[in-house]
């Protein structure tokens, strides 16, 4: 993940504050500056939860300029989009494709949000290096400060970070499940006509659940034993 | 963008609940189901902002069974991601897997989020088909309710409904699905006190392989057939 520092940018509502405050302790950063903010206090800290040591650290500043002058890359939110091109100071791109853009930055990357109501100024807006915006529903496309700020960290933390997922079964464990598979259609008397596409269905479906060894071996026991129990006439009681 | 219905199950801050629908106002959701949930005042309306007509319809139910029983697949959403495959039960997929996932489906889905300050009770998450994860910092992993909510949102809109797949199975035939594995265990004399978790992970692994009508029928048919075999203790010859 980049060096990066959230800039908010005259926020009115300090329950938004807080949230963002929780919300870069949720995606691991913890650099924000404020500019020139409402008051901070409780409901703030209340939101905040975790990230309630970014509050305390928080750099207060009175211009965007202050907060920005030693950062190498400045993004600036707009929740408006430009339809044609000519406004190049008000069109935006996709938070996915920025996050892909500035991942493998070493240099400290600011990302700005604007005032609840009214956004960044013309003046704000034109020293930012690039514009990104989050895709929305056209009909309300005014999203809340902190979902904003959610949205824009979640998106630079997925760039580096692989989830993390239990381990899935390798090709030879998969393989003698497939077998397991078969020999249950051998001894359930499954008509061979159909056994190599339903060996194949069977294949697709695992390859879409990409189960983990865990879930692979205990399908394979059941599989097992009940293919042993019909091939060895045993009786149920 | 799949028929999504978002569920809250038992939200305690109405703030929340407001912040929820006005995420949902700005990704096109508008269907709404609270699960016993804080009461719903001026604080949560003032939050909901455009959304307040998704607040006005909501519909309140009394527990979560009754908040998904019409839909095609319900996913929950779970903040403990863990470690090991053996606790298949709370082994969840990444949003953005799982929005990908069910790109091109018509069927309603259902996103259930838990309490604020202890999620899903483990039956609720039982009734899951899915469940989601939102990759975050190991160090502090829970996030605020609609945040959580927004995240999953954001990444449903982003997928298109340009996919087209084959015809899903709904939830009866899946329902009978299931029941033809639990008679499979019961044949084979799968020991009782792991029938349970290995029913819930068999469920899960359908959730996330969303097998078609085709593929429920095959596999139920040979489920079926060997513990009928099985049961009525025909050799195999």
């Amino acid at each position: 993940m980049p060096d990066v520092r959230v800039v908010l940018v005259g926020p009115k509502f300090e329950g938004n504050v807080g949230a963002v405050a929780r919300s870069m302790a949720n995606f691991g950063l913890d650099e924000l500056y404020l500019v020139d903010p409402c008051v901070i206090g409780d409901e703030c800290y209340r939101r905040a939860k975790h990230g309630s040591d970014i509050l305390d650290k928080a750099v207060t500043v009175c211009s965007m300029e202050a907060a920005v002058e030693d950062c190498f890359l400045i993004s600036g939110t707009s929740g408006i989009t430009t339809k044609g091109d000519r406004n190049y100071t008000r069109m935006p791109i996709p938070i996915e494709e920025f996050a892909r853009h500035v991942s493998g930055y070493d240099e400290k990357i600011a990302i700005v949000f604007g005032r609840e109501d009214i956004g960044l100024f013309q003046e704000e807006l034109n020293k930012c290096d690039v514009l990104i915006s989050i895709p929305t529903c056209d009909a309300y496309p005014v999203l809340n400060l902190s979902h904003a700020a959610t949205l824009v960290m979640y998106e630079l933390f997925l760039t580096d970070k692989t989830t993390r997922r239990a381990e899935p079964a390798d090709r030879k464990e998969k393989e003698f499940m497939f077998n397991f598979f078969s020999d249950l259609m051998d001894a359930i008397g499954y008509p061979e006509h159909r056994r190599e596409d339903t060996s194949v269905m069977f294949r697709r479906m695992m390859g879409r659940s990409i189960p983990t060894k865990y879930e692979y071996n205990t399908i394979m026991g059941i599989l097992g034993d009940a293919s042993k129990i019909i091939k060895n006439g045993k009786k149920w009681e």
